[in-house]
């Protein structure tokens, strides 16, 4: 057998560790499924001392030093975080080595430009790892899917608030209850804003979105709301309508008058019991994909975890380690289509809304009418009476955002409404 | 832009027009995707006066000499069958062509020889439509999952099979009834023997296993039971248990002492209604991958009908002409495990058991015994007596099929047992 290509590993934390053993654990397999064996060339930390695993002639601080060295022909990177992993990734390009990368947020923000420098270097940038761990998603998207037309791609995409959601579904908790839980069984880190304001879910949603319609998009331009104002009331108004609620990552080609443009939004929102989504419990992951041709499909598995992310990471690591071997580059990415970014404002959505009013005639008509004012179309209306008060539970046709949410602000302020109790986006009902 | 690539189609039935509208209507894409337009050169047909949608100048009855000609760079072959698509996909090789194919009964057949002549001439064989239609599975298995150990790989990949047991299970029916309605539907075809009798399962099989294991595996390996023999009996019993039954693609890796062994089986089975897959219905397929590192995952979505087949079509053919820009060939297939082929005999499985029997003392303890006697174990029995007779239905432990099937044997001949109404093999219990 040839001479072994080497790869130098960045960052040895949970996903590190578990690449490094795989590495080993597989040495064989791989080899026989690159045509050359893979070997490690060093290990990149912060704190050697911390790693008594790694064999100590491996271990390195100097990170720099590392990618650009002779004897690496690869580079894996799940430090992750913008600064150094940009840095490193474009010295590793500049020297002629491919890039393997789990760094969702740096791609998010930065993927055109990597990518450019990648391809004038000749060389492959692959980030499998990066959206829903093991699930395969961005190849399908980049490769199985080039012939087709993609109209919608909705994801969940983050297990923390899968879990969150889930047990709050499952006990009838608070969101508070149902973090704190997840806090103490690991779940949610000490710090869960990433996870629960949406921002892991936005990266994931640029990223998809990117590939999806072949065209930039950032995290910025991804509208984004996390799951810390969804309510135990909410959760038991979507049971009653048949729904779950989940924080959903949505990428939409949206069609108008003067071209079509991209919508990006990540958001809590029911979706009805009997769709594919509403079944993914726990901390799994899964992404729905509406495609013209194909129709719909959907990914299904781990999204995240040291093994199964370590799995998706060394799939990409099999790939450009093969492309190495035959001497070429995989295809990169397109942007041709340079989409518009559609703002939330003019994105078309469905809320759910739950009212406390008076029980006395005329109410619902008032009420009606201001959605009718606003040009919301009413889908059902239930009406709960009890005592002098009522319940009004409202699911709306789709609609304009903004004209939903100017809906629900004249709302609270009508008298005869004595609280909006719940406001939740509803998607996937027919 | 540069000239275009130029396509062969042989073959224009459901897939091959949708594959021809679908080329024209993202004509602009797939160009901007591929980095050059492409265009048909030719459309290969039996019966050239029965496709007055194709321009009557790209229509010829000469497939050879169309996979041959100068002007033609790459060949979809969507004829189907053995003979004539291996002599043309065999003569497009050697004409240094690439193959976009959807042809599982070849491939399953002798994909290893074709493989092996395209990685001859420094070609692509791709065919991610062979198997569970637009749902992306093979470059998955072949690529995202390259650096990881697949345990198992567990498919419904055969629509009309699924619509006739979903069915079975709605109304109660039994199979002839469920047949007829799916033939009046046009879900199965006049004669579905491909169909019913787990041909098409089993061919599809073949293809997963061999990319899962890294194995030559051909439809020959694979053992085989249509759905033919499953009663609305059986489907009852699955219900009662909690299952649903389903006609199950089964690529297992099995340990054993002289080393693993790769088991690949298509029959019916019951599997728990908690399962991912049992809610997979009507003419949906799905494909349930167990491995090492990633855990557990699902693809899902439409395994059939022109568009999704195009779909998937086009997707490979999009990889295999940027691959031609590029001046490359993708990677082929590895069999290097060369794992042996398990026999269903020594295949550990599963199975529920419902007898007859005379309602008195000790005909449990006799029935059990001969389990015992052929070394299954028992996981659940359950008894209800009825007058002077009781329903034994008994869930097994996993053993050899072998064992299993013997115990069978045994059960219809003892004097006690007064008749084996339903049997069915289990899987996916805990």
């Amino acid at each position: 057998m040839t001479a072994p290509l080497r790869v130098a590993l960045l960052g040895c934390g949970t996903v590190g560790s578990a690449v490094l053993r795989l590495l080993d654990e597989q040495a064989d397999d791989l080899a026989a499924r690159i045509g050359r064996p893979v070997e490690v060339a060093g290990v990149a930390v912060r704190r050697p001392d911390r790693h008594p695993e790694v064999p100590a002639h491996l271990l390195t601080t100097d990170a720099q030093a590392l990618v650009t060295r002779d004897d690496v022909d690869l580079v894996v990177e799940v430090i992750g975080g913008i600064e150094p992993a940009r840095t490193l990734m474009l010295a590793a390009f500049a020297a002629g080595k491919s890039v393997v990368s789990a760094n969702k947020a740096l791609l998010a923000d930065d993927g055109v430009a990597l990518h450019a420098a990648a391809a004038e270097a000749g060389v492959d940038l692959y980030y499998e790892a990066a959206v829903a761990g093991a699930i395969p998603m961005l190849r399908p998207l980049r490769e199985s899917l080039a012939g087709d037309q993609l109209r919608r791609v909705v994801g969940i995409v983050n297990g923390t608030t899968n879990y969150i959601l889930s047990r709050m579904a499952e006990t009838g908790a608070g969101f508070a209850e149902a973090l704190a839980e997840a806090t103490d069984l690991g779940y949610a880190e000490a710090d869960p804003t990433a996870d629960v304001d949406g921002f892991d879910a936005a990266a994931k949603a640029a990223i998809l979105a990117s590939l999806a319609f072949h065209t930039a998009v950032t995290a910025s331009d991804v509208y984004r709301e996390g799951i810390s104002a969804v309510t135990a009331l909410d959760v038991a108004r979507a049971a009653e309508i048949g729904c779950t609620v989940k924080l959903l990552a949505i990428c939409e080609r949206v069609a108008n008058g003067a071209g079509d443009s991209v919508a990006v939004r990540v958001h809590p929102a029911m979706i009805p019991t009997t769709h594919p989504l509403a079944a993914v419990g726990g901390s799994f992951n899964a992404v729905f994909v509406e495609a013209e041709a194909a129709g719909e499909l959907m990914f299904y598995g781990r999204g995240a975890g040291g093994e199964p992310t370590a799995s998706a990471v060394l799939g990409d690591l099999v790939a450009v380690a093969r492309n190495r071997v035959a001497g070429v580059a995989g295809p990169g990415i397109t942007t041709y289509a340079e989409l518009p970014a559609r703002p939330i404002a003019e994105t078309p959505t469905r809320y759910h809304v739950s009212l406390d009013v008076a029980d006395k005639p005329g109410v619902l008509a008032t009420v009606a009418q201001e959605f009718a004012r606003q040009g919301v179309s009413i889908a059902t209306v239930r009406q709960d009476g009890h005592g002098d008060a009522a319940t009004l539970v409202i699911v709306t046709h789709s609609a304009p955002d903004a004209a939903l949410s100017a809906t629900i602000t004249a709302l609270r302020e009508m008298p005869a409404v004595r609280g909006v109790t719940s406001v939740l986006r509803v998607e996937g009902l027919s």
